[in-house]
């Protein structure tokens, strides 16, 4: 049985680090909100009563009769059955942690278009999300994008060594969507980090992730995602 | 061999959510940045070589030879070895999924009083941080909230049914610091999560936590933590 992925159907969004991962593992699986009818059903199952473990907001995934949200735990979930999680206890936190530091970086990502919140509009606070996005690339991206360049100094090619975990598909899409959203700022930044550049060619290169991109699964980037390419935001 | 648990001595912050598990369990533990040096031999680990999984930020927690970070992650670990998580990996996950959605909530209420982000002072930013905290009240709290009053609605008294889980520890310290932060605001809103402040009430006389919150190994809340009372905040 197939698994099923319910995120909405037009962005990236978090969606993205759980499709690179299915992609990757070459697993079989349906992007439920894309289909026909779709939302409508992602958006009932989260309203539903008998569901024993309703998810408070998507992605969330579907395996057999289990429903699993959150980023990170999905991850958690399929890394360990697809070997892109190491096998020991200690290892798998080790990897998860990892996961959970690019969780807090994407809710920064975020921020910088949203500085006041998600419910209001991005042009209703443009001022303050320039400020934000300043900060941003003076001291949050060198902070995380550093701390992930110095992990991959210790051994590489991949965060974790020679195999590649989940963690490397996040970066791979971290690195993409800042390209992305803040084409100056990236540029100027990217000679600081040339481990974690070099780590995104090698995953865009995996023939499975090498597809995807080039398949219809992959959605463009769009200013409705978690990276949002406002001019105004980039250097 | 006690747990060495690795976090900044003066405030709760996201320390807090290790300590009420550490404390229900019964678990004998060192909270090393409050002993004398403690703070230098935190800083020391975090940018140590030789250390195999360096944390990116507090809290961390070492047991034996593993060094864990990230609060949800500590969680899972914690609670598959003390009776605070149910046993079978589907609701483990499910119970990890909770707490990282109390993660997401916690990251929103440091919002509020630093919507231009951690690195500027709160008082350069006081009027975006009244607008984010107007929003977080009339939006986020009852979103966040009311998804966990639903969830004890369905059984209760703990949000997992009769066996306390390390996410009623969580869920106590949201209301409590809420309540220390907005007083006037959480006031007005408890009547809308009966569910929720009676698990509060369940939490707090719990014979080890009763007799943590008594102890001076609580510390109080204050302006440096992640809820801070600012009046201008609160309505």
């Amino acid at each position: 049985m197939p698994y099923e992925l319910y995120y909405w159907p037009t962005i990236q969004g978090r969606g993205e680090y759980i499709r690179l991962a299915l992609e990757e593992a070459g697993a079989s699986y349906v992007d439920v909100a894309r289909r026909s009818g779709g939302e409508n059903k992602m958006m009932a199952m989260m309203d539903s009563r008998r569901l024993k473990t309703p998810p408070f907001a998507p992605p969330f995934l579907k395996a057999g009769n289990v429903v699993i949200a959150q980023v990170a735990n999905i991850l958690l979930y399929l890394g360990a059955r697809h070997g892109l999680a190491p096998k020991s206890e200690a290892a798998r936190l080790w990897i998860h942690q990892l996961q959970l530091t690019v969780t807090d970086f994407v809710v920064e990502v975020h921020d910088t278009h949203h500085p006041l919140g998600p419910t209001l509009y991005y042009e209703d606070q443009i001022g303050e999300a320039k400020k934000r996005s300043r900060e941003f690339w003076k001291e949050r991206v060198p902070k995380f994008l550093g701390y992930f360049e110095d992990l991959i100094a210790r051994g590489g090619p991949y965060v974790h060594g020679r195999r590649i975990t989940y963690v490397d598909l996040s970066l791979f899409q971290l690195v993409e969507g800042l390209r992305y959203a803040f084409p100056h700022s990236m540029k100027a930044f990217e000679g600081d980090v040339p481990r974690l550049i070099e780590l995104r060619e090698r995953v865009a290169a995996r023939p499975n992730i090498k597809a995807y991109l080039q398949s219809d699964r992959r959605i463009a980037f769009n200013t409705d995602g978690i990276f949002r390419h406002y001019p105004a935001l980039d250097k």
